[in-house]
């Protein structure tokens, strides 16, 4: 019963199988085999037009060089108040952009309300020195509470950056999830509704280390191999990674894996729907469950074995929950297995 | 025919097939798992003593993690002119340090010389400002150009480092090829000749992505998780790394490989005393081999097929080459074969 | 009728006399000579114990390199939503800390609330290293907004400071308009209470460029000679701004500065609440009257040539203004005239 | 006696008397006032284009912002190995840059030596990450062993700047001393030569504190004024600075100062050349004059009351002295008179 977070699970046994395989002979380091280049040509196809691909050690790593490819003196960023670059980067943001601010920007369903959005980038008059300058936009996508911005609401956010010339980047950690559950191509959600640069991540679904950072425009992450390098985040055996993603991204596995995450994700939401000792806090559109329960329930489930965490409302909804009740995170992977879930759902009663 | 460099491997069988069979189940991610904690005290056996381990994805991230723990405003490190470090990072020491400088060294044989280190470090007297602070000293074992300390040297150095009560800090890319041409213990080669903090590689030596930065003192090492975790160098599934160290350490598995990379080095080098083409630009100590030969020469092997880089002479070589020569360095692995020596050296003459 | 801000008047004519009497002479430079000491030792005195005194350029400066002097991995300093450190000083800030976070809080009149202070501080659990550490606490007193913290504010500020082992900053860029308001002492409105590190302001209150960073345990600044050396601030003729100072703070001139501007304001906001054309934001507690009036009435006080900025309301005070309202920002200094003001209140009516 | 340095003296009593009348009156902060304006046409006048001019603390500062503001990730500038920015600002330039290196340039006379400028910078081939990237060349006129640079070997370096495309940056702490030495025009002494930035110090010359950054290309600084607030370095009360400026750059005062304290340094050097007891380490050409004598003969003048500092010998020239000699540096200024080196020779005998 693990709903502690996708990144429990290990590898998927077809990404584990060809990482193996490809282990043998030798091959250009420093991302400059030709594995790597099949990976970019990959990629490019993907998006359905040239983009610029980096592979990169972790998820903070992601979001930290898409930061740092487009950084300014004073800079700031304007990300939601529970985003993950926000509140569980250690700073790794900041410090990839020499000290550039991220500014919270509040907004209900875990997404940046456009408004508040505008609110807030107003508080920068142009050339106002003291208070810095814009710099970029980040959405989370799918959310830090499991839920999904709709086309209409990125193509939103992605016209107040188009009007203030700042770049739309995407934290993508669960972009396949939030593929899955709008069943569109990344194309579509994505460049098409304007978002510049896409922090693509695979580990959390079924590879080890699997992030690759993309710009849809190369040109703008000319300086990206310079940055990359001084962070220390280009790998010598660059091709594990490329393997990773070889299989990953081949006859949609990817998609399927996610598919599997978030299919377990609404078994699990029917079940609480169900359940007497629980209710959702807010419906669920990806592959992370939020439910609310008193806190004896939730020391009962760990007691027999669940593993979860307890989480901290959205600032937003400090009413969420009674004085005894505490609010848990489940989340499901492409590992999650419905007797598990079954399991759960009869302990929780 | 590969010489290119010991990265152009991939990973070794056992390594892979243990990566691949580690593949399945859930665990504990960013380092708490069983797995990491298992390594962290097969290393403290590996080492003799309590020692701190943290995994980074990098040999560059090592380094500049270990110069970030003991960070000073305005401090000076010292290092071998030639170290990897200062030629080979593109400032990621500098950046992780917030610009703390690398302050070169000249020494023979890719070695500080002890006099010199101690000529420069007294360029900094005591509290004053203007000049910046000393904050750290760094050897590379075995060294950029293949050559390798001896106990006494590291001692000399130690000893230099004790007197100013800089850390001594040891870059061991390379270090398991050190370990076995000295045919001495981890222990013996480091803390017991007062080494502080290694840098521990073996990503060169037949691993995946395997990097692991050892504080000989854990409590030197009290700030390295907020500022790995800041540096975007914490891995959520650690246990991939976990797994590789497993295999790479499990009954000397990792001395094994070094020692064919060493033998194969050495079988290289006689074949090339033995070369009316080509000779030695110095004694081969560990898995590099550095000759000087023509630049014909050195075209006509790589249209045979031949896989190797020309090198900058050492500053302190400049006389090495006549101006129709050039250097080339040709690095063994664990994936080296005598029949592509043998190739080679027919193809040199 | 030049209400802009106290950094549009010159220098008060005894301190620049004092300076123009200063320039002869030799004297050792970068804060070496005989009368930095001197200033030094006066610092003591004031504050009734030894006390480390660094001269630095700016108010941004004394804030930085406050923060700087305590600066962790991944830190975050807790200050009011308004404090001049987070909405003026263009990054500087995080800049100097490598990128450690300010964290708004929010609070009535311009102070922190404390329980929403402990409530931020408490989403950092000891060692979870994902969300960083707490690092320091500053408040700003007087603050932002012209009010000023109770001695017992600041009181229970410090014991919140105290228990979670944070240092307390106080951003003094206009303490001698606080002590005057306050009537207390330098050590009873700092140490006394628990502050830790004070930005000595002088500039704003009658000298030319005159900032000091004051640490109550000279032991705490330790590192700081070097970190302000590194930060371009240590001034080689640094005795011009210790001649500054010399003036300053002789024969209690300073608060007899500090005192006409918050009587200069007190009068002003008299004369605010006896016109119908504009009222008080709130109550004028040192040199910084808030008033609200239309915007066709700010624009004619203008067009007569008054001079004066209209004001963000504060975010916790939306509903302060009507649609057609503006806030302005009125700041009086030891060069405002009473003639000034009733000419600006005959103006407005 | 004192040669110490030129900030041991106070300020000009032209330039203070300024000061002190420009004390009354209000005037717009933060460089915006009309007097910051009036000077910037000045600089123009002066330098005989359109320049962008900025005010900074110190020479640091300067030094510092102007590689700041031609910055790139792994960039690495190059000076000579006794510059100012190496071996006295406590790492401020890196800082500033966030680890952007500064790499040592070898050459006589305290000059880069151009061929070995080509050969440091062709160790950095164009897109080789690993190594980083060439980003500024950085010369000091006059140099910190007080010799110029004559105008054809700023073109020789300026030239290589061009074929890299460097920006080329003059560290003019002392740069009205090598005007007048040359008997040059600013303009013709920088840009028509090929320098692109200018740190124009007036402080060691007469001001305060007078040092600003000139680009010759007003485009190239167009991230300044965000960089500089964010560097602390932006003074509120900015005509301060100004005022030191007028008086300095009026009626040919600042030529005036610096003839007057070369002339003192030749007069000194004669003196030196017809002593028994000391000789000329080189030829003065601004107002430094170097000497070598017994450490004994140094020790006895400075008991006899003369104030100097025995200096590091250049590495380049390390057989300058026998083991009982020592090099002295001294140091004239706008504030040394005839009598006070008369006394001085008179010890030395």
């Amino acid at each position: 019963m693990n709903f502690a977070s996708d990144n429990w699970a290990g590898a998927h046994p077809t990404i584990a199988q060809h990482l193996f395989e490809a282990s043998v002979g030798f091959s250009a380091p420093y991302g400059a085999s030709e594995q790597d280049r099949r990976i970019e040509q990959r990629f490019s196809e993907l998006f359905e037009r040239e983009v610029a691909v980096y592979f990169v050690s972790t998820g903070t790593a992601a979001n930290s060089l898409a930061l740092a490819s487009v950084n300014r003196p004073g800079g700031v960023s304007f990300c939601h108040r529970e985003a993950h670059m926000l509140e569980d980067e250690c700073g790794a943001p900041e410090f990839f952009t020499h000290g550039a601010r991220l500014a919270p920007v509040d907004g209900k369903n875990g997404k940046i309300d456009p408004s508040n959005l505008k609110a807030e980038i107003q508080r920068f008059p142009p050339n106002f020195i003291h208070a810095g300058q814009p710099m970029a936009i980040s959405i989370t996508q799918s959310t830090e509470i499991g839920t999904v911005y709709q086309p209409d609401e990125i193509a939103e956010i992605a016209e107040i950056a188009k009007y203030y010339r700042l770049p739309l980047h995407m934290d993508g950690a669960r972009i396949a999830n939030a593929l899955v559950a709008l069943d569109l191509s990344p194309a579509d959600m994505t460049w098409k509704l304007g978002v510049d640069i896409v922090s693509f991540g695979a580990t959390k679904n079924g590879c080890w280390c699997a992030e690759a950072l993309v710009f849809m425009d190369p040109v703008m992450s000319n300086d990206l191999p310079f940055i990359r390098k001084r962070a220390a985040q280009l790998f010598s055996k660059s091709r594990f990674i490329a393997s990773q993603f070889d299989a990953y991204l081949q006859n949609g596995l990817w998609l399927e894996l996610a598919l599997h995450a978030n299919t377990m994700a609404k078994y699990l939401e029917n079940g609480i729907k169900n359940s007497k000792n629980a209710h959702l806090a807010w419906q669920v559109e990806a592959n992370e469950v939020f439910a609310v329960m008193t806190k004896t329930c939730s020391e009962q489930l760990k007691r027999k074995g669940a593993i979860f965490y307890e989480w901290n409302p959205p600032r937003a909804k400090q009413d969420l929950l009674s004085h005894d009740e505490v609010l848990v995170r489940l989340v499901t992977s492409f590992a999650t297995e419905t007797d598990q879930i079954d399991l759960f759902l009869k302990n929780l009663g």
